[in-house]
């Protein structure tokens, strides 16, 4: 049981350190994170299907590029893993500035981490913009 | 090597179930392909997160009542496995017959899938509109 909440403990800071590189637009942090592999995805809010860690790159340095301050809180966030996998799900809610305004939205995002020689690395990201409030069960979503 | 294709073309397998099941609204064979536990969790375009068997269920009722007729061509079908998880990704190119109109809409899905007893069952279902065109790079994406 030791190793069980090791293991949720490693994949949560790996996320967490994910939001980190964000919030700081910091390239180098956000390369650490990933894997750096052919097999890794990425799907930000909106956008078409990114794979592999060039296309995956590259996207991080067009948004940092584009970025102002952004700052995430994290909310409803739940670790699962087996094995050499963990996912993570959670809310994004997404202070941004830019040219003096201020939004707030709210993204979910499926983060899909493996484990390796460096530690638990991020392979998926899959993020979307909630258009309806967050809902107990499917009835309140739509009533 | 053959159980790794075995494996990969019984994912596969499974996320043609989970297409065939929505094209039919077919309630029973939607329920077979789901894992029923506490920890699956769903993702509606545009919806709030379904966590646990009983909301998953409860939101493809509400969905099956308010379709009518709708067919899925998957493209960019990609799979992916470790030990007891797989995971899918892919396009839900999406015809759908609503009162006498046809509207056609594009959905990026990530589908992840545990080895059960019974077979590969869906665990997480996270699906999102892509509001710009697939991208061969980012910088594709956003100039």
């Amino acid at each position: 049981m030791a190793v069980a909440k090791d293991d949720a403990e490693a994949i949560r800071a790996a996320n967490d350190r994910f939001y980190r590189a964000f919030e700081k637009l910091d390239m180098e942090a956000m390369v650490g994170v990933w894997a750096q592999t052919d097999y890794v995805k990425c799907i930000h809010p909106g956008w078409g299907l990114l794979a592999g860690w060039e296309a995956v790159r590259a996207s991080w340095e067009l948004i940092f590029r584009n970025t102002g301050e952004i700052t995430f809180t994290l909310t409803d966030v739940q670790v699962e893993f087996r094995g050499p996998l963990g996912w993570v799900t959670l809310t994004e809610n997404i202070l941004s500035h830019l040219e003096g305004r201020v939004a707030a939205t709210s993204v979910l995002a499926t983060n899909v981490f493996e484990r390796t020689g460096g530690g638990w690395r991020l392979i998926h990201h899959h993020a979307s913009h909630v258009m309806m409030p967050p809902a107990r069960g499917a009835s309140d979503t739509i009533h």
